[in-house]
C-alpha cells in the first residue's frame, strides 16, 4: 500500500483574509500525513497592478500576461504570497518550502499556443517533477507551490494555480496514494446556485455534464471541476471540491469527485 | 576529508546586467564541487518603491524598512530576482531551488535592536539551518539564497545579503570544507582606490585594519569585509573578495582574506 499524501489548493477567499489563512494553515498542519500546498494570489497582483498605474486584463476569468504582468505575478505570487505563507507555517512547526515550477525544474510548461486568443506569457504543463516532489517529501519537507512555472528555457510562466493542483497530484499519485483537495469560496457543488447550504456530498463526472447543459454549474467552476476530473481520472484516489472548513478535524467537508 | 563546499555571493553590478549574469551564473554551473548563491537586489528594490512613488531611504549604505518596503523588497528578492535566476539556472542544467531563510527555516534572526536608528523590519541573523542545507546539497540542489529570512514567528525580515552569505558559510563549513566568495564591482581589494588594477592578491586583518585607518578601504567596503573576516575566523577555509569575473575556469581571481 502506498503512502498518503494530501494535496491543497487554496485561491483568493483564503489568501486575503488573515484569520482564515491563519485557520486554514493551522488546520493544514495538522494532517498527519505527507503534504503540498499550492495557492494562487490573482487579486492580490491585480491590486498592485492598479496601485502601478497598470490595468489587467481577463479573459474568461484567465489573466493575460504581457512582459509586464508576469514580473508582478511573479513578484506577488512567488515572492509576497509564498513566503509569507512559509513564514506563517514555520511559525506553527511546519517544515514548509516554498517552491515555484521553476525551482527543482517541479513543473515544466510551454508557452500557450495562441489561438483566438493570445494570453501571452502563460504556461501550460508538460511534465511534473513527481522525484523531485518526493525527495522534498520523503525529507519531511511540505512544498508550497505557487503558480509560476517555467520553460527549461529561462522563461517563467504565469500558470493557473486549480492546473498546478490538478497536475502535482496526478504527478505525485505515482508515488502516493494521493487525495486532492480544491478549496474555494462555497462549501462544495451546489446543487441550487442560490443556496449555499445545499452541498452535494458526491458528483460524477456524467452528472458535472449534465449541471453544466441546465446551467447548475456556471462559467468559472467549468474550469475548475474540469481540472479537478482530470485529476481523478488519472489516478489521483480522491478528489474533492470544498470551502475553508474542508480540512477541520482532519476529516475532508465538500463535493467528493467520482468517476 | 571533508567534501567541497563553494558560496558565491552576487550584487547589483552582476544581477541588473543581463549577459554579466548569464556569464556568473554559467561559471558558476561549471563548479564541479557543491555550491550555494546568494543574491542580493537592492537596486531593483529601489526602482520599482520609485515606480510606486515610494522614497527609499538608506542609512549608512543600509536600507531603513518600514511594512510597505518589507512587501517591496520580498517581491523583488524571493519572487522577481530569485526565481528568474532559478530559471536561467535551471536552463544551463544547473538544478537550483530557490530559498528565503523562511524555507524550512534555514536562517532565523531577530529584528534589529534599535538603538540609535530603527531599521524597521530589518533582521540580524541568529542561526543557520546548516542541517536542513546540507540535506538539499547532498540531494545534489543548488540552494539560491535571496536576503530575506523570518523570525521563526511568523514575520519576515529584510537582511544584507552580505550578511547572509557569510554566516551560511560559518554554519556550512561544520559540514563541508567551505570556501565563500563575495563578488563585487572591482576585482578585489585594492591597493589603490584609484586604480582598478591594484588588486592586492591576499589581506590579512591587521592590514585590514591599517588600510581602514588610512582611509584605503573605505566605508562601503566596511562592512563587506567586516563580515567576510567573520566568516574566515570562524571556520570557513577560504575568503575571497573578487568581481564578475571570480570564477573563470573555475579559478577564483581576487583578494583572498587571512587570518
Amino acid at each position: 500500500m502506498q503512502e498518503a499524501l494530501t494535496i491543497v489548493k487554496i485561491g483568493g477567499n483564503v489568501i486575503n483574509n488573515k484569520p482564515v489563512l491563519a485557520k486554514v494553515l493551522q488546520d493544514f498542519k495538522n494532517l498527519k500525513e505527507k503534504k503540498i500546498l499550492i495557492h494562487g494570489g490573482g487579486k492580490k497582483a491585480s491590486e498592485l497592478m492598479k496601485r502601478m498605474g497598470m490595468q489587467p486584463t481577463m479573459i474568461a476569468g484567465r489573466r493575460v500576461t504581457d512582459a509586464a504582468t508576469l514580473e508582478i505575478v511573479t513578484m506577488v505570487y512567488a515572492g509576497l504570497i509564498n513566503k509569507n505563507i512559509v513564514a506563517q507555517l514555520q511559525a506553527i512547526d511546519c517544515d514548509a518550502i516554498g517552491m515555484s515550477g521553476a525551482d527543482l525544474n517541479t513543473l515544466q510548461s510551454h508557452k500557450r499556443i495562441v489561438k483566438e486568443i493570445d494570453y501571452g506569457w502563460v504556461g501550460d504543463i508538460d511534465k511534473v517533477n513527481g522525484l523531485a516532489i518526493s525527495r522534498l517529501l520523503n525529507a519531511q519537507f511540505t512544498p508550497v507551490f505557487c503558480a509560476i512555472t517555467h520553460d527549461k528555457k529561462g522563461q517563467l510562466l504565469n500558470t493557473n494555480a486549480d492546473s498546478i493542483a490538478a497536475h502535482i497530484a496526478v504527478g505525485m499519485s505515482a508515488y502516493f496514494s494521493t487525495r486532492l483537495i480544491l478549496c474555494f469560496e462555497k462549501d462544495g457543488v451546489l446543487s441550487d446556485p442560490e443556496d449555499d447550504s445545499s452541498v452535494v456530498p458526491s458528483i460524477s463526472y456524467q452528472e458535472f455534464q449534465n449541471h453544466k447543459a441546465t446551467g447548475v454549474i456556471s462559467a468559472g467552476m467549468i474550469p475548475k471541476m474540469e481540472g479537478a476530473f482530470f485529476a481523478r481520472q488519472h489516478g489521483v484516489q480522491n478528489v474533492y471540491i470544498a470551502g475553508i472548513h474542508a480540512l477541520e478535524n482532519t476529516i475532508v467537508k465538500g463535493t467528493e469527485l467520482c468517476l
